[in-house]
């Protein structure tokens, strides 16, 4: 049996919040390490996951998913390292995958880990591009956005984890890529570094006519992940049968005032353009697809991985709220522990 | 030659509206019948189609189709006669449906103009369920709506000329239907006379409400012909992987703010929906198709056709207001002439 400390610090939901969530919303906890029974395994928990989705899991509404319970330790997508296993299926060392929470330590009947390989890619990989922001992107723009070889793609969130992604699977595919980012910093990775034909700086310019420039052939393909302003003015540019790709919302998560919708939807008729939602569970079974795939551009050099990597489980009510801030700058995730 | 009245009373568009169009917006006008030179005809018209699409020909903006410009005749679909003819393809007598707009006699040299047969069904049927309205339901419902027996099928403005034929067909594929309507009157017509299992009087009833009600099993196809709030209100009741057809918004036509976007749009993403735009131009070739089959359900007693047929082009500024006012019961035509 493996050695650990005795504390278990954790972030549970004190309160759903009303807007952005603070530092009220949350309860710091230190609890004790717990044991584990036949069947269970205890996994350390090496990275958490932070995404915009957590948002909506907060709320006390229905949704893909059940929300969040007042007193749970916060739900999200984790690696991390089994220690201590009474379980068929697990081995002390073994690597998985899961939602273990935002805490040091979680016991687990098995159901909902999976194994990954260190070897094959780095841990926290299997958070982004090998992860649920991957699996988002690549099936989202693949399966709903559909994009053709010649046409433009636009991405907003561009430097985000999912943006980073759709808009390099969108350049593979043959098409003219423009991501929507905040900051020059951003948007210069997004041509230097990631290969977009051009980037928008939604902070610094006017994106109506930033696009008209970008796109002279118009929008065909529309992966949002921010809604609001940009979704309306994208909805201006887009060409006959666009496809608009309804993958977030995170500039409307934190309203205290409901949503906005889109004023110019009916761009939709004018254009016999269609808005589709996704979730990316819908795909599980064909994750070993696109983690092969995917897999294979990280390694022909074809697709580059950004991530912003933040230390300490101590940070998370702020880390969290960099994503909403538009702070990260590729895929957020909070290392909590250390491999053994 | 046939004889003729000397005059050809006419209405052209004076100042495009900004919100409703009121008298100040047109321009009555009686000219002369106009002579034809070879290769033309000369058309009696004898119904216009009022449309609520006739409202965004109105805006100087870029659409599926040009807009109508400050002093043509008002673009509109009609059935006529002709009465004169030095085209090879038409001969006096024949009955043609086109674009002769909003006036009693035109010249044409014969493009866009189609011979139909009055013995087959009335003539204002041709401006109706065998006309533009019945060809943007039958391909909106079938192709983007995909109905499959036993969905629920949801139709705003369903007492108007798309609304009511897409009921109607969404019964025939075996649909439980909803219909929204205003007024007491229309919703019972809905019921008594079209066969829908239920309808929504949404200027009496909680539409959220009476939807929870009404689609105990949610909704798979929403056919929405209004925007608007009635919209939203739907949103909130998809099924997982519904189809939003957007055929029109005409609550939203003559706003003078900008129009309302659906404030619950991420609902889609929530269930991997879709909202998707038509417009029926895209499928003129398979229009012989629909009338065939529009036709035998006519004939077989399983579509019933309501038109709100009003006599005399002096009327027409109020009548084509009546749409807005949701005023007309069933597919509204102007009657100009009679004939020969």
């Amino acid at each position: 049996m493996t050695t650990h400390t005795n504390l278990n610090k954790q972030w549970k939901l004190k309160a759903r919040p009303v807007g952005e969530p603070t530092l009220e919303n949350w309860d710091y906890n230190e609890a004790e390490v717990p044991s584990i029974g036949d069947g269970e395994l205890l996994v350390k928990v090496l990275y958490v996951s932070l995404d915009p989705a957590m948002r909506g899991w907060l709320n006390d509404a229905k949704s893909y998913i059940e929300p969040v319970q007042i007193g749970d330790v916060m739900r999200a997508g984790t690696v991390g390292q089994v220690i201590e296993s009474k379980h068929d299926g697990f081995s002390e060392g073994d690597f998985v995958v899961g939602y273990a929470g935002v805490q040091q330590y979680a016991v687990s009947d098995g159901k909902g880990l999976h194994k990954v390989d260190p070897a094959l890619a780095p841990l926290s990989t299997y958070l982004g591009v090998l992860g649920m922001p991957g699996m988002t992107g690549y099936f989202g723009l693949l399966k709903s956005g559909e994009p053709k070889s010649g046409e433009t793609v636009v991405v907003s969130g561009a430097a985000g984890a999912v943006g980073g992604l759709v808009g390099q699977i969108a350049k593979i595919k043959g098409c003219r890529v423009v991501g929507i980012a905040g900051g020059e910093d951003k948007c210069k990775f997004l041509i230097d570094e990631l290969g977009f034909d051009a980037a928008i700086d939604y902070k610094n310019e006017n994106v109506k006519k930033a696009l008209k420039e970008a796109c002279p052939k118009g929008v065909d393909v529309f992966f949002d992940n921010v809604g609001g302003q940009i979704l309306d003015d994208v909805l201006t540019q887009i060409n006959f049968k666009a496809r608009i790709v309804i993958c977030g919302a995170i500039s409307q998560y934190n309203n205290t005032t409901p949503v906005k919708g889109p004023s110019n939807y009916l761009s939709l008729l004018v254009n016999r353009a269609r808005m589709e939602g996704i979730v990316v569970f819908d795909n599980v079974k064909e994750y070993p697809i696109a983690m092969k795939e995917i897999g294979g551009w990280i390694q022909s050099g074809q697709l580059k991985v950004k991530e912003h990597i933040v230390e300490g489980i101590e940070t998370f009510p702020d880390t969290l709220m960099m994503l909403f801030k538009g702070e990260n700058f590729g895929k957020l995730i909070l290392k909590v522990g250390e491999q053994q």
